[in-house]
């Protein structure tokens, strides 16, 4: 019952609720297979079902997990799900959900040390922890030159490389005086889209960026690289920041980051490396090929919320000098002075990314440590990257199938030999039959379906049984 | 324990630890008042108490709130303590709470309205109940040409209206050629720092954003702005972004929005109107004078999570015409590309703001509406401007104290009449005490205490105690 006195929930009902949610996820985790992976619903379904107004009297939150079931559950794509193959994970896990519940309690704004120490001390001390674990550069370290932070998307933080690119390239001067269409970005034609994304919003303009050819892996050519920011140069155009993937949104593909990265030094370009899937993957040593070169990186970021069982959102940024990052971002007015800030002893996060408030989500990224342990973790990247191996076998020894590119981890991406039309009717047949949710993309003007494997739930069965249904689906095609 | 055939928390352990977390929030705001407000620790002794190495093997959870309670709690500073009188309040409440803990349990993208219908069609369905709730102009709907999304924070949404502004001004032609130094925008001197942050992120220089001269209750002077409208037109400059305030940081004074927007659309300039804590202050209609002129706006913000219960993050961000918003921001790599998005029968979120992906933050301000009511709401705000005015009232009527500014709503601006360094000496002894944590600002030149009165469960108790403790603390200043 709402509490007529003052309207607040009291915390009784909070606990008699809470209980119930906690009841609600647990079981469904347990029920999530009996759902269709893709919803169903048609446009305007879910709207339909909500009353038009809102309440003017306070309603007891006593039945909504029911209305939750009969109006919300329907319209949920099941990311959860260990039949979810599509795009890239998302991954919960239910240390993230625990320690992403404490923060929502406490409530506190991590802006400044001052505003909640622990907030930032625990952010800066996990994120340490991360560099030894992923075996990255140690000049990302806090007690280095550099420095993490918790971004929430890797566009973020792809966007905050390049305003740090774009101020040291210009002395600061884009920062006082605007920017003047001379500065020019670079990323492969893989790249994902937050790249081009960043240079609109970064003032460059989308002229400006430069989409380099990429090999027969769909990894950047160093030498065309190199080729363009000679006859940028020679046209007086500034070169100020490279892109480099590991790990791209289509196939997966590592572009070279030393080959890449030595472009960049001897350039005396910022060279931001986005790993926001594959990134995880180097918490295996036999795998920390893919970032060979990283100590050249002027920045790097991965996202634990997509493969590394921490909920959304937490993408973690490095620099490797925090202080150009800083000075591209940092104001200072009255109402957030303080004395710690002053003593220079202290990081406040507000200067190291867009927005002034944050939330404390360095809790869940260290109760996913805590509980899985390095070795938990690196379990399950493993398994993962298994799955994916296996399954790209299958394909390979299919008459009717191929793979599309290499599967250097834990994506796969294949097509049925009849042609585009026929991948996208299989597709089609896939996500609706409810059974299975893959996505697609286009690789050399192909038509290729992906089956990306990271869902912590899934295991050799789901992918066996997604094998199944694709040979089954993909009947009678064309 | 951990389970070591997959290292997953089981559903088992997720009950019992989860039933141990949610009585740990209830415990936590029972006992909440018996913390200093203001964390007490020095630089660097959280990161004492924490291993320096991440653990090989994953460790139970089991005693996990003991060390919340050991290494974590005294590095907290208590947003949520009814003696939280800093900054501004930023609440979260039970159905917020356990609506955020929903949100992580579905663990859901909402960046494409397939990836999760219920996440965008519940966030629209939210949003337009906001219009009628707050009594903002109907084009806000996205029934008609506008629209809301949820962004993370007011600095994120200021910065897309700017870019909306921006691709407005120069027909799109920022977004492909870059910015070319010409671009002006416009705000008070009192508006929020995220103002300039945005600038010049956008790439549109600091050099180009005029700071107007406020009135003597802190509000924008529209002569003043009218005035360097001209004058930047003679200069051959292209005026194309105003960010009018309702509610500043450091004072609460309230821009006259309808002089401004007159202004701006005869000017064709693009109105932002940033309303981050004082837009709740609308449900009531008593108080929706703070908006008058809305209508004249391009696009508007305020914040659930500062005032209105939601738990960060959550900025409302509406815009009265969408098409600007989309074309600015939105972009359609083959790996995104789905039959609805393609059928334009649906909103995807991803191009309404900076990130691609989203969590499913509908839900938390969902509750939040169905709990209390708006009956409910309104209670609480009617009752914090009444203890801010009873405040007033009482510093008005000390011999010593006087009011720094005008007390449009809950926040109290005063100071010592013993000048600057007694009212440092005076915030620092009250900040130290533990027993109510205030800010300061500076205005006309003079350190000046804020009274920030929102927090949930402040009541006419804590703030009676905080006026006794600062009469107390100002013995022998100066």
């Amino acid at each position: 019952m709402v509490t007529r006195d003052s309207y607040h929930m009291t915390p009784d009902e909070f606990r008699t609720r809470g209980v119930e949610f906690i009841n609600w996820i647990a079981d469904y985790y347990e029920r999530i297979e009996s759902y269709p992976v893709l919803s169903q619903v048609k446009p305007g379904d879910v709207r339909s079902l909500l009353p038009t107004a809102p309440p003017i009297t306070g309603e007891s939150l006593e039945n909504i997990l029911k209305e939750i079931d009969a109006h919300i559950l329907p319209g949920i794509t099941h990311w959860q799900s260990p039949n979810f193959f599509a795009f890239f994970p998302a991954n919960a896990s239910g240390p993230a959900i625990l320690g992403d519940l404490l923060s929502s309690g406490l409530g506190v704004q991590g802006m400044l040390w001052m505003t909640s120490p622990a907030c930032t001390e625990l952010e800066t001390h996990v994120l340490d922890w991360l560099v030894g674990m992923l075996g990255l550069p140690e000049t990302f370290r806090s007690d280095r030159a550099g420095g993490g932070v918790i971004q929430d998307t890797a566009s973020s933080a792809t966007l905050c490389a390049l305003l740090a690119a774009r101020e040291r390239a210009t002395a600061y001067r884009s920062n006082e005086e605007g920017c003047d269409g001379t500065l020019v970005a670079y990323t492969s034609t893989q790249a994902h889209s937050s790249v081009e994304k960043g240079v609109k919003i970064a003032g460059l303009g989308r002229r400006n960026l430069r989409v380099i050819d990429v090999d027969q892996d769909f990894a950047m050519r160093p030498d065309a690289l190199s080729s363009q920011i000679k006859r940028d140069r020679e046209m007086g155009l500034t070169p100020c920041f490279v892109c480099a993937t590991v790990g791209t949104t289509s196939s997966n593909a590592i572009d070279p980051v030393r080959a890449i990265g030595e472009i960049c030094r001897q350039e005396e370009i910022w060279l931001h490396v986005d790993a926001a899937m594959s990134g995880t993957a180097a918490l295996c040593p036999e795998f920390r090929h893919i970032q060979d070169g990283l100590e050249l990186a002027d920045s790097y970021c991965f996202n634990p919320h997509k493969w590394m069982f921490t909920n959304f959102d937490c993408d973690c940024f490095y620099v490797a000098d925090r202080t150009i990052l800083i000075n591209t971002l940092a104001l200072m007015p009255e109402y957030l002075r303080n004395k710690p800030t002053d003593s220079g002893a202290v990081i406040d996060y507000r200067d190291w990314h867009i927005p002034l408030g944050r939330r404390f989500r360095a809790l869940k990224l260290w109760f996913v440590i805590r509980h899985y342990g390095i070795e938990g973790l690196q379990f399950h990247v493993r398994r993962h990257v298994e799955l994916a191996q296996e399954f790209a076998r299958r394909v390979s020894a299919h008459p009717d199938f191929e793979l599309a590119a290499a599967v250097p981890l834990n994506l796969v991406c294949f097509r049925h030999k009849k042609g585009d039309e026929a991948n996208l009717k299989l597709l089609e047949r896939l996500n609706q039959s409810g059974k299975i949710y893959l996505t697609h993309t286009s690789l050399g003007g192909k038509i290729t379906l992906r089956l990306s494997i990271g869902q912590a739930h899934t295991e050799a069965r789901h992918v066996d049984a997604a094998w199944t249904l694709i040979q089954e689906k993909s009947r009678g095609l064309g």
